[in-house]
């Protein structure tokens, strides 16, 4: 049994059930997944200084299921991605990147739709540092924050409709990419409804991590992201773990 | 059941059957594949040239199976891949484009190994145009001509191994590519002995193909893939079509 | 007496002679051109799919006339550009390629109107491979099918106008780049009408290529246009000719 | 009086002393400069897990001093740059940032000389994002630990030196930065020795600050860098805390 | 003592009067800042041809200053960068390259307004040569002439409220760059009004080559910018010097 | 008859007379070609303040032939050529430019080999700026000054020589530019000695300025090409004119 943690770094319970819910829906029958989120951390991420606050407790998730076989980061930011690749041997894979990559294979262009349009710089600058940023046709925000999305479904089908309905007449995207966990379980429904491919970061993420899991590749450790020298904080890591 | 076709664009029986070994070995319980090549085009494709004369074949085979749930382009030029991806429904993958995608999940930079260097321009074209480019640290020529590789196994393993060694040295490769079909069988070897993870576009191919389709994700239409307008030239076909 | 010939990749006669009159309006005296289409392949190139179907046809012809001093293909997609550079010695130009080299020239942005935005994505890959995409301003589709667009010239003429007249409310575009073949015969017109450059890439083909012959420059043979090894596909070839 | 936060996220208190030499050395008269480090995290920075657990105490102490006029980072990584200007109203700089901007100003093209070679990575997506990258002609590695740096000066010099006569030989570089807060004051001698300016990242963000406070000009706040909705995460700061 | 001489390359002595008031606003207690005109060349720069011939007299001018200790072409365009950097010893700054700079320190993105459309094109090509053409958002043209901007500053205040109000609805600028000598009052003011921070280039050069000095940095002679062979063609300047 | 103005803004007139005479081998019937040099500015251009110098007697030459066909800047630094297209109505082509553009026609990449290595930034820069750096696979400087190249053919030769091979050798070149018109002699023979095509800078102007005359384009005047305002200073024009 193959096993795969994915760690909202969010630690609102509600979205972390709403994405486990979405990975098991896809999980491969001989693989075991487990979505948590960390004790500590900000409730939703939204922007630069969330992510900070919550790398720490993503980071000591993933340390305590070291010898896990695979590792998903499920925020569309893929906050601590590369601190992650360095800690542990299996791959790790953000939302956000197994969104774009999957994007990239089934279509030219691709355009994003995201909650908050304070993001969209830190979407920006990871598809730079991906080299994926020549295929994105446009990033969007619904301006709609990240915990209100998961409350009111209809509410944020509408937007998210009207959204892809404008980028269709203003954009060369030939797919669209849903760009926030909390939007996860909307992709399959406005697939249907406006004939376009719609691409959600968690499944995209957990068929990949598993597809590395299975060729048995796993994080090339000769440069960036080679083990960190540090003992791991475990002092640290005492203050951060739950009471 | 779903079912992938495989057509190995090179109409040497030999390197298909070494593909479709390495295919069936990541074969998932519920999918069934097919490896085939055109009875039409070049023997092995080295260059632009022969690519050209190996799509009508490849793509009249598309064709032949246009209800298949997925394709996968066995050249690591990704021969034909765009016009494939037009001709039908399901998610069409070349094998470079593969590879490049899967080492770009566990590594920062990668660095590939192909045949001949005629093939370098070829494949950097390739990579500009998919934005990876930034992400690929160098691209070497074995200097085999693609039958010989698969002809004598353990010379071709030895020429590896020395330009693996080379690109330790003189790159801040975190992964390796293999660029060619018929290197697939080293893949694991190498891995184990260089310590480095190696990438072979045939098992990327599938997993990331079986991947796409479990996720019902299909080709975007809206631009550049949607279906040609032409009646798939079929007088043509039947010229192209065994006697 | 120096010989070029022109290959339109598009079947159809009547284009054909458009583009022959429109090249021999240019010819210089001491040189031939030949305008011809191969007699297999799609009647009018729209897209990925026609446009691998076009180019065992296209290199037959090129292959036939291996002995003549330069070569034209005479497709705004640049169809087989690569291929028939590495199957001759005298130097091969695209027309669209022509055009962009051309425009530069004369401005520091162009814009590109094309028949069907199908093609567009097409047309960036192009400028992206060339390195020019960042001197182009814009590229816009008429929405008229290739053929239409010769059918009934003023229609075209009156849209072409109107586009031009957006790009240059619009755009920074110093030049206008027509981008088909079918519009070869309005250049002139629209750049007295719209008081802007308009370079057509036919004309634009035959002036380059001349020239490269007239420097006795020939297409560089060390990597990527080596010539094929494969004996030129004559048995292919037979089937591909007429009957 | 002006007031300016240098924070030294790796928690060498003789590091951060040496820092603060630095800084005092190019403090204006009416500025005071005052230079810590968190109680919490590594003890130096090397490669992206050490720098997601200094980012916590990083933004901590920034924040107590939210009021100040200007901050700097003073790890070449730029740790955290984007929290901490989400963070406070004034402008925050990063030493990695700084240097390359003022190299920038003074050369066409500048190499950089960091600690080791995991650093790399890290400072190449800097370059990218910075937009910088393209003035960069090298980055080269002394692998020598960061406090291992300061605490053999000598040696440090030496190996310096070393990796200056070789870019000079082989890069168009007209600048040297020194990569790595641990070079602070070598760069001066190195100048006059090598006759190529050299460029020390704390006295350029000392200066660069101080003149951003001069000209009354703060983070720009409409997008990224809002400030951030949390409530500052009081709880876990005081977690984080020294007892 | 240290000195900067600023050179306004247009030639209009009321333009230069109001750069060196907003210089002598900024100066540093120890420095000195003495603000002239060439006195031959064009009375405002607007285009390519009035900055191939405001070159000599600024070049005139920084020669006869050869030993003082910064230098700062008062002009957006940055005309003339390249050549004074090679003339002298010490750092020479462009007022457009030093807005670049410090607008890239304070926000992700800016957008620049300069005086009339024929200019952009101009100020894209710097912001490609630098590098921070990825970090712009767009650019602006007043369609002021650059005389008329100083002589009715109620207009063009006016005019730059209603371009800053369209570039905050329409772009993700973090900051706002004046790109044109003549707007240089006019940056407090709008700041205030417009809640956005916005960068002024005069203010901008003082600042860094004022830094640049007082770290003893000093134009990389190495490559590009080694002192010119020529005797400096002072037979010429005879003829450029007033009469 | 055509008339095409050739200014050489070095003003050493035996190489104005090498590139009249290349230029005159490669005049077409109906033309006539003029080659002069501006009777002010530097013997020979090496680097940015020579350049500088030599623009405004090279644009006081172009003045005077305003109403010529199309002129060309023969430095391979392309000097001054914005500005000179802004000037007149035909259009301008510098001989850098003019061999990059050619070079690409005829080859996936190109190496460039120049005189001093004082220039390769200027180069660069132009390369960036036209788009066409990501086709140069190289830019070497013989360290042999302007005019000793003409001085000493056969040492130049031998130079160039060992310089076309290493370049061979270490990079994916197809095409060779020749990066100095003093080497504008030396082209033919080095081609057949070396088996590469190579680019002669003059003889690829005179191609293509005599094309576009022939295709009625002119340079596109709607933005940073419009004429400019000033009043073509003629009492500067008076100064430089000869006594």
């Amino acid at each position: 049994m193959r096993r795969i943690l994915i760690v909202n770094p969010n630690t609102t319970v509600s979205m972390t059930r709403a994405i486990n819910k979405t990975a098991q829906a896809v999980r491969a029958s001989n693989f075991e997944i487990k979505t948590i989120n960390p004790k500590m951390g900000p409730e939703s991420i939204e922007g630069y200084y969330d992510e900070a606050f919550s790398v720490p407790g993503l980071l000591y998730e993933i340390s305590r299921h070291h010898d896990w076989d695979g590792f998903i980061i499920s925020c569309f930011d893929d906050t601590g991605l590369d601190a992650a690749r360095s800690l542990v041997a299996g791959p790790v894979i953000g939302i956000g990147e197994a969104a774009y990559h999957v994007a990239a294979l089934i279509g030219n262009k691709f355009s994003v739709i995201t909650s908050l349009s304070r993001s969209i710089p830190v979407l920006e600058q990871n598809l730079v540092k991906y080299g994926l940023d020549n295929r994105c046709s446009g990033i969007h925000a619904c301006e709609v924050e990240v915990l209100a999305l998961e409350k009111n479904l209809n509410a944020t089908k509408a937007t998210l409709s009207e959204k892809i309905i404008k980028i269709k007449k203003r954009e060369m995207a030939d797919v669209i990419v849903l760009g926030c966990a909390g939007m996860t379980n909307l992709a399959e429904d406005l697939t249907v409804e406006h004939e376009i491919p719609i691409v959600d970061g968690v499944t995209a993420a957990v068929e990949l991590t598993s597809a590395l899991i299975r060729m048995g590749l796993r994080t090339g450790k000769r440069n960036g992201y080679a083990y960190p020298n540090s003992k791991l904080y475990s002092g640290e890591f005492a203050k951060f773990a739950p009471k």
